[in-house]
């Protein structure tokens, strides 16, 4: 574990650490804010997008000030494996920077691409070592290909993580251009192993959590093609699963929507877990 | 005027936009947050330090949901003249990105680098016609080398500018590295033309504002080098201008500092602009 960047910021510290991942087998960064006080602290994940890094939503997001108040620490963690040697692709959905919270089966992604056990189970542990965090209230938050994951990883384990939200997720990424392309060049051409990375899917499989809040752009370019929120909406409706979906009008696709609603995600989050 | 961004933000606008300049013969973009509702909207302009463009606090200065609260509009200009043509150097500290806030009178300056009757009168012009804001409430406020500028525009215009405040400004840039270098440059070695473009000479010589809040971090690493707040506070003393000047424990010279006290300071214009 290495500090590459440590800031004061809203009364609480914001890092950047380095770490070498035995999921990945490659170094691995991500950003924590720890609130101000001595912890433990509940703990919020934030999954990021297509093309970000730790980077985007730790100084975009918006978030410091909510969670200094709240006493809510916040750890973004990197979108893929990257660095020389790791498959990559040109494409900016493919590849690093795109990890989509899989573990790859397919060659050549299957050596490093395993985002989901590093999310799932890697980095929490390592929180929990290294960070006065409290494992046992853990909520999770995404945006867009990260609210995927996070939709994704709280249905899986509604255990480990006691409340979800997402900003502008694909909800069903077996069924959008986005998820097809990725999950065949990761997990291969049979849809039967798509399923389990599907949050629709899963839900209609049995998977359940409590609520889930989740927020839109009704000027979001890729809404119709991609994010499909009206299936989400239809299996939480059949499954009796309490959607709170907000479609907000004139919000776009980029971190100016995110940062515009992300006080209503972290009280939500910190209702579920203070 | 042309639009190159127009997003959706904590209930308000914020826009890029790009205009042909009349003082400094380039095109410049600047940023500009207009809060929900018709306006007419006291204005509160923003000058960004060394290195920085409009889109430094535009992504990460934290102040559209304060701004969008008290209806107070937000204008953040680029810190030079930029482009093929236009004088450079290839520190960060000279030329395009580093302009300083003054009008050049040196070779190959002189030319383009009119930051000053650029901030002071044209954008100002600019504003009043294109968007809904009462020019008889405007506020000025920045971060170092913009600091210097809202604090020196702010005590040669202080019935245009009627609230001002800094955060972790360069204060006496005559007697500092950044500043001599600087003004050297684009004022020449004569010494006597750079009192009118220092905040401390200024006021040595009678210059006055009501008030003044500054922020500075005390683990800012050009505190005592570059920044000198010590200096703003004897003139302030002997002038009798009230100062409220902070030190921020653990703070350094980032935009995780500026964030931090951005509300502190839109709260501190909006009281002597609403």
């Amino acid at each position: 574990m290495e500090t590459l960047s440590d800031w004061a910021s809203h009364g609480g510290r914001q890092q950047v650490w380095k770490h070498a991942s035995r999921e990945t087998g490659t170094d691995m960064v991500f950003s924590i804010f720890l609130p101000p006080g001595a912890g433990p602290f509940p703990l919020l994940w934030y999954l990021s997008g297509l093309s970000c890094t730790h980077a985007n939503v730790t100084e975009k997001g918006e978030f410091r000030r909510v969670c200094a108040a709240l006493g809510l620490a916040f750890i973004a963690p990197d979108t893929s494996p990257r660095g020389e040697g790791v498959a990559d692709d040109p494409a900016y959905d493919l590849g690093q920077g795109a990890g989509f919270y899989v573990d790859a089966t397919e060659a050549p992604w299957a050596a490093n691409f395993r985002m989901r056990r590093y999310i799932e189970r890697e980095l929490p542990e390592i929180a929990g070592r290294h960070f006065p965090i409290d494992r046992a209230r853990q909520g999770i938050t995404g945006h867009s290909m990260g609210g995927h994951g996070a939709l994704t990883i709280a249905l899986r384990n509604a255990g480990q993580f006691r409340s979800v939200s997402a900003f502008a997720p694909i909800v069903a990424p077996s069924r959008v251009p986005w998820g097809e392309k990725a999950f065949a060049a990761y997990l291969g051409a049979d849809r039967a192993a798509w399923a389990g990375h599907d949050a629709v899917a899963l839900i209609e499989a049995g998977a359940r959590v409590a609520d889930i809040l989740v927020d839109v752009g009704d000027a979001d370019g890729f809404l119709e093609t991609q994010l499909r929120p009206d299936l989400l909406q239809a299996a939480c409706d059949k499954a009796g699963i309490a959607l709170t979906l907000r479609m907000q009008p004139g919000y776009d696709h980029s971190y100016y929507f995110v940062s515009s609603f992300m006080d209503d995600h972290l009280r939500w989050h910190a209702e579920r877990l203070l």
